[in-house]
């Protein structure tokens, strides 16, 4: 055994994208453009795990406390994370990296974090916006965290059943990969695809992009086998049950909390033939909600349903480049005086529902070079935050979901704590994921970097929103709770809800190790 | 106050129907008939609820403690309680009956309860068949049953978003017939929707015979309002939400025991123009479940959609009468060997699509008349068991659900299990739920009533079925767990899941007042 590992992936290293020479006149001109941050080096402190909790986590697995290991999977991808990574803001580092092989292994490990009283840090993709992976101790003496890529198998495919059980540390290109070659899909692609988990899906409750088609992940989930503290437990199986309360909703979206989720039982359908996306525009926000209500509530909706208010559309054709001139102008020939973006992609569902339900509406069509284009780029935000980073851009992003009664009130909700807060950022908006009594809404925050204070400037913005959001809503939809949202949950489950997921955390994690400080 | 209350739903007031002559040649020639079971006169023991306590009640709400009014609320529908009802078994009767008027009233009973020590079962329609509301006491000195009759109104509807507030006391009919007024429907008709309620749909996870329209109740919840004695708790609200764990689905099959459910918010939809039903013949059984998958697979489920195996078929065609004759004839000539009935119901869902996942299958259509049939008689199975009692036999349902590759093991398991322990029962067997992943599979058992030992002859075929039910598949599918499954769900959700159950009550009932008995 030795202490330094082959750490398979490691945070840093995903492309990050720069801004094409239009995107940076763009938001020269729109949002302004600030200094570069000073760059702190940022260090990791020598790590404070015992010599003898070392020698046993090593008798289980690799084990590394190689600084590059442990800064590689100190936070997630929040603009606060990244600020930390410069230097700016604390930054919360693991005393050493754990790499379980095995399910088994996982519960090894944790049966060696009780013994030494130290925290654990379920870590897969290190995606969390929400600060869900951030290394904190709690009242431990030392903080590992667990990274699960290790744990990349198919276990086992029911081809007559669709149903997968796929391990926790496959990314979604991975699980994609691997199901492919049976001639099935997950369907699941959320922004965070390309390195987000399979077990972190599940700790979360991610939304995919496609997810009206294929479903929330949580709507996928067939079991989970969970590593707690108190041993193993595997939860669900039925297609359906009326054995008690659904236990295996306590497990998705638990966040590390209650256990280590260590394999998945997944519905997986048929890999669609091909796939279609187009664009669309309708006149103004309040024709775009009543358009994608009527699809949501007709059961028409597209796998992939968006709908972007004004100004995510005017910077979605300001990037899009020459092109956008020819749009802007047979639009206004069209009598189209506030473009919102519509944009369907049809994977699996029928395409002829969605247009059915469509007809007679004032839509203007934009064809399949709009949808090429959004598939092209979508999963470009987290690539250029490092750019914009770069350029002195404040870039973040807000999510929730309400009922459609309620969607305009809440978008003018957010917005307008985000001005009082910001003086005159860009907010641009959309609904990604529309169900039948509501839509989520997903906010994109631009403004100048504050450089006396950059970390001050969005912790006030985000408290000012989120208190619009738990007001009118749901303080997340996808993004998960971690810490940044810990402040607004009682709000929304209720003192009784706290309790309730104590008391579930007490029996599961008597002594506390798992993932301290977030969620509850 | 008085002692005697206008108790509006009384258990036994229901009607019975008799069964027709041709049934009971069926039954003489295919079953057996018995000796109708002598009724041993039931009568209400002296209730040994306190003075103080009943004074304290009776400051709350109507209380009653007459004996007719507790008779009415000992117990639920299934083959032992009816039994019991007849003299034959221990019936547990409450001793006295409450009657809350609102939410506010139910958290004041429980206090009242918890001071005192009494237990509660929280009672609906009481058509529980899994010993669900049996009014045991556990380690308290006296229990009280809680009729949430008094619950009836649609609170409020917001017809932009489609959700509906109910309170817990509405049934079926009454919910609908609320809903309807306004243009919706909530489309959540199980065999006992004339009598059961939406408190008791919400506290054991119901399945509606459309549910794969209009989904299983559990699906149709946006939020649950309980009554519990810590206070009350109002969860769930947003479409979706990934804050944290879906608390909402640890109330639902929670089936009493961590509080009492008052209102429900629920996804309504519009009411549908019309309904069409169809009969269908496939040729075995084998074939049957592999054209139900396909429609589920494919996306192409009618609202109804279930699938009879022979031996119900042919109940089916018997019960059906002379025009049989001519169905079998036209069977036989169009070679089918092994016919199974498979109806198709569409209330929402588009026919079309059915019929073109049909295409091309070998299918035979029997029309309309068959359809509607089935709709006429579709709540008449609980309606006949009194007619079938007097008859001498003994008339039971058991069901699961399992995935699609063990559907036909499950099948053959289970009637082994009953044959090896009834002698030589009738046992049909449906599919009346599909799920992408799997389905359901429901028993209707008939035999000759063993007249020395009705009860122990069902509870032994009862233990000998769900031990092959919970070895390939869940406890149950609809049904619920209550008493009669309490043995096994340990086996089904695992120690830890106990656990988990056992440390929530401990924090929303700490003293254990709720269902004793029931569950865990």
């Amino acid at each position: 055994m030795c202490n330094t590992v082959a750490v398979t992936r490691a945070r840093w290293t995903t492309e990050t994208t720069p801004l094409p020479p239009h995107a940076l006149a763009w938001l020269s001109r729109r949002v302004g453009l600030g200094e570069p941050l000073p760059e702190v080096p940022v260090e990791a402190p020598a790590p404070a795990l015992s010599a003898d909790a070392f020698t046993a986590l090593e008798a289980v697995c690799a084990v590394s406390v190689e600084p590059s290991d442990r800064l590689g999977r100190a936070g997630g991808l929040s603009y606060l994370d990244l600020l930390r990574h410069r230097g700016h803001g604390s930054l919360a580092v693991p005393d050493a990296v754990v790499l379980p092989a095995s399910p088994a292994e996982v519960v090894e490990v944790l049966q060696v974090c009780v013994e030494h009283d130290i925290a654990v840090v379920p870590f897969g993709g290190g995606t969390s916006v929400v600060g869900g992976v951030e290394a904190l101790r709690g009242s431990k003496s030392a903080v590992v965290a667990l990274d699960l890529a290790g744990l990349e198998a198919l276990v086992s495919l029911d081809p007559v059943s669709r149903v997968a059980v796929l391990q926790a540390g496959l990314t979604g290109p991975e699980a994609e990969r691997l199901l492919g070659e049976h001639g099935f899909t997950l369907g699941h692609v959320p922004q965070s695809f390309e390195r987000a988990t399979i077990g972190g899906f599940a700790a979360t409750r991610s939304a995919g992009q496609a997810s009206s088609g294929y479903g929330r992940f949580e709507d996928l989930v067939e079991s989970v086998r969970v590593a707690t503290p108190v041993g193993e437990w595997v939860v669900g199986a039925a297609p359906a049950s009326a054995a008690g309360p659904d236990l295996k909703q306590l497990v998705l979206g638990s966040e590390g909390l209650f256990g280590v989720i260590t394999e998945v039982s997944v519905r997986v359908r048929p890999k669609p033939y091909g796939s279609r996306y187009e664009g669309f525009v309708v006149d103004g926000w309040e024709a775009g909600v009543e358009l994608v209500r009527t699809l949501a509530q007709d059961g028409a909706l597209a796998d992939v349903t968006r709908l972007s208010d004004v100004d995510e559309t005017e910077v979605a054709l300001a990037l899009a480049g020459p092109r956008a001139d020819v749009v802007r102008k047979y639009l206004r020939l069209r009598g189209v005086r506030q473009p919102c973006l519509v944009i369907l992609g049809w994977e699996c569902r029928s395409r002829s529902a969605t247009m059915s339900s469509l007809s007679g509406k004032k839509v203007v069509r934009l064809g399949r070079a709009m949808g090429a284009s959004w598939l092209h780029g979508r999963f470009n935000g987290p690539r250029q935050r490092d750019a914009l980073l770069d350029a002195g851009v404040c870039v973040e992003t807000l999510e929730t979901a309400t009922r459609w009664s309620g969607v305009s009130q809440m978008r003018d909700a957010v917005r307008a704590a985000l001005v009082a807060e910001l003086g005159s950022p860009v907010v641009m908006c959309h609904i990604s994921h529309a169900y039948e009594t509501g839509a989520s809404l997903y906010f994109t925050v631009l403004v100048p970097r504050d450089l006396a204070d950059p970390v001050g400037q969005w912790e006030r913005a985000k408290v000012a929103a989120s208190g619009a959001i738990s007001r009118l809503g749901t303080i997340t939809h996808h993004h998960a709770v971690g810490r940044d949202h810990l402040p607004w949950l009682e709000g929304e489950i209720g003192t009784i809800g706290v309790d309730v997921l104590r008391a579930v955390k007490a029996r599961l994690d008597p002594t506390g190790i798992l993932n301290p400080g977030k969620l509850v």
